[in-house]
């Protein structure tokens, strides 16, 4: 049998696993951002015609699956597998935005790094030969991760430079076992870090040291170096988080402050749009991918990324326990292949 | 390639995973339950020498993945992944559980269907070549469990007779890609199923439906009857919820009440121990496995069993928007290979 594992974190796709179609719906204030013309639908109204931040937010996820599910010409019943998670209580948004799609449900908890988790599980079933369609999203809101997490929104309560918005949108890609494309390539899956960090407004410190160690990892364990991507692009470690990422990572040799970015910094406007230093939120590299970066690799404007989603596993009830923010960051390599 | 799918919702492994060690930490009363001779720790105090319960049960978890790595003689190093996720908030038990072992991590979040999901995607992953050795575990505790969704234990509220008692501890199984020992050798991924039921001392009435179409499920997809097995055993119905997914099974052709057991109804003494119907929460269906089920299979009493573990996904969050309980249940075929 070919490789499939190098070094102690990294797999590489024999097969690599396609990304058939993306979808992607974002708020209204995403829309108003640099990337709007990227986004398959923007809301007028954040609450998307429902009566709670919650259920818009599972509406979401209802609205990206059945987006991303049409836009290949496919129903529900063609989906093997749906793998999502979310930032509320027990993963809600995913689990009712789902109900009524009776499609086979793995539900994860990566927080904001969830995108690239489920991309991670579903490419690996699908190189493993067990589903030919497999369709990995997540989602989040604003307005119902700032009342879950931090305080009520009619506080008003201001926020220090290093605070992050929590996007408001989802994003959905549809795996298959197709096999040219946009396709993932290989996996290097992250440990979880824990630098001590407690502030809830501070959370691209929480996450760059978990995000620097797999970005390394990666590089490690493939041989590559950062040239081999036309791009490195972090989740939401917003603007501090991605200069303490960069200098952690070139600090262990990798070079890659000419090639990086982060969602979190491209989705807003951060001179105009007051979000302190960027997106955040497991919906921020989800719409990212799902949008602008699937349009640039489609395109041909870039060839290779290195999609690195970066989750904070920020709880209350862990912080009432006087714990500190946990951090961790999975990365899968995407690449045009035989196109 | 060999047939890995089978109908909808099943996938066969060619090169079964084998459960290379097990290892389950009990509470204190279901170390006083009919099952107590099987846990290979039992806690003389639920705090477990920490100060709060959410403590104790990252505690669980972190003991549970020692003593299942140390069992195999293994350490840290060896495992490739921890696929593990738990009742509370943002998954955290599993979280801070493993914080300090550098093990690349999954988070999942499948409420009390967490091992069945965690060693189906553990088994996937292991069958794919990606990975030799994989830890999938999950924890409850009932102190942590009751104040999070229920009421302050403090009060001592009256439960009715289909409130179940939510289990103390952890199990954990660690995969491996050898070729004899007790295997993995089918998955049926269960679907999201949503009856309205609302009341969280009656979880049983949530998930039979959802188990009972996962059951129906892997045996129309495989063309297998329930005498192929020993033994059916589901995760955490209680016996009012056991009845009626015996009952729904039947409904549609398949006689399973013979070999039907419930992880809920054998770890306690339902006569005795004041359980209402029994057993609940993640660590129910997963201690009851790396135990009692595991020993039997080891010492060949048994030779085939369906595990379904049975999860309501049970959220304040949800509730407080009026929404109902949902269920899901995945099904793991456990088989004596080549012993």
């Amino acid at each position: 049998m070919a490789v499939k594992r190098v070094g102690n974190q990294t797999v590489i796709l024999q097969k690599p696993p396609i990304i058939l179609e993306s979808a992607s719906i974002a708020g209204k204030k995403e829309g108003e951002g640099p990337l709007a013309d990227y986004f398959d639908m923007i809301l007028e109204d954040d609450l998307f015609g429902e009566k709670t931040w919650e259920k818009a937010e599972s509406r979401l996820i209802r609205e990206v699956l059945l987006k991303v599910i049409d836009k290949a010409c496919l129903s529900y019943s063609d989906i093997n597998y749906v793998i999502s998670g979310d930032l509320l209580n027990q993963c809600i948004a995913a689990s009712f935005g789902v109900r009524e799609s009776q499609i086979p449900f793995f539900g994860v908890y990566g927080a904001c790094s969830t995108m690239a988790e489920s991309i991670s599980l579903g490419s690996m079933i699908i190189d493993g030969g067990f589903a030919d369609h497999i369709v990995c999203m997540t989602s989040s809101h604003f307005c119902s991760a700032e009342k879950q997490f931090r305080f009520p929104l009619e506080m008003g309560s201001q926020r220090p430079p290093t605070a992050q918005w929590t996007v408001t949108g989802a994003g959905a890609v549809l795996l298959s076992s197709d096999i040219s494309g946009i396709g993932i390539t290989k996996i290097t899956t992250g440990y979880i870090a824990d630098k001590g960090i407690k502030d809830a407004n501070n959370m691209g410190a929480a996450m760059a040291p978990a995000t620097a160690a797999t970005i390394v990892a990666h590089f490690k364990d493939t041989g590559l170096q950062p040239d081999y991507y036309d791009m490195i692009i972090t989740g939401d470690l917003g603007k501090f988080g991605g200069e303490l990422c960069c200098s952690m990572v070139e600090n262990e040799g990798y070079k890659i402050k000419d090639r990086y970015k982060d969602c979190g910094v491209l989705i807003y406007d951060l001179e105009k749009q007051d979000v302190a230093c960027g997106g955040s939120g497991c919906g921020c590299s989800a719409v990212v991918l799902t949008s602008y970066l699937y349009q640039l690799l489609k395109e041909g404007f870039i060839k290779r990324i290195l999609f690195v989603a970066t989750g904070a596993l920020l709880s209350t009830t862990s912080s009432q326990q006087g714990e500190s923010i946990l951090g961790i960051a999975h990365a899968v390599s995407v690449e045009r292949i035989g196109i």
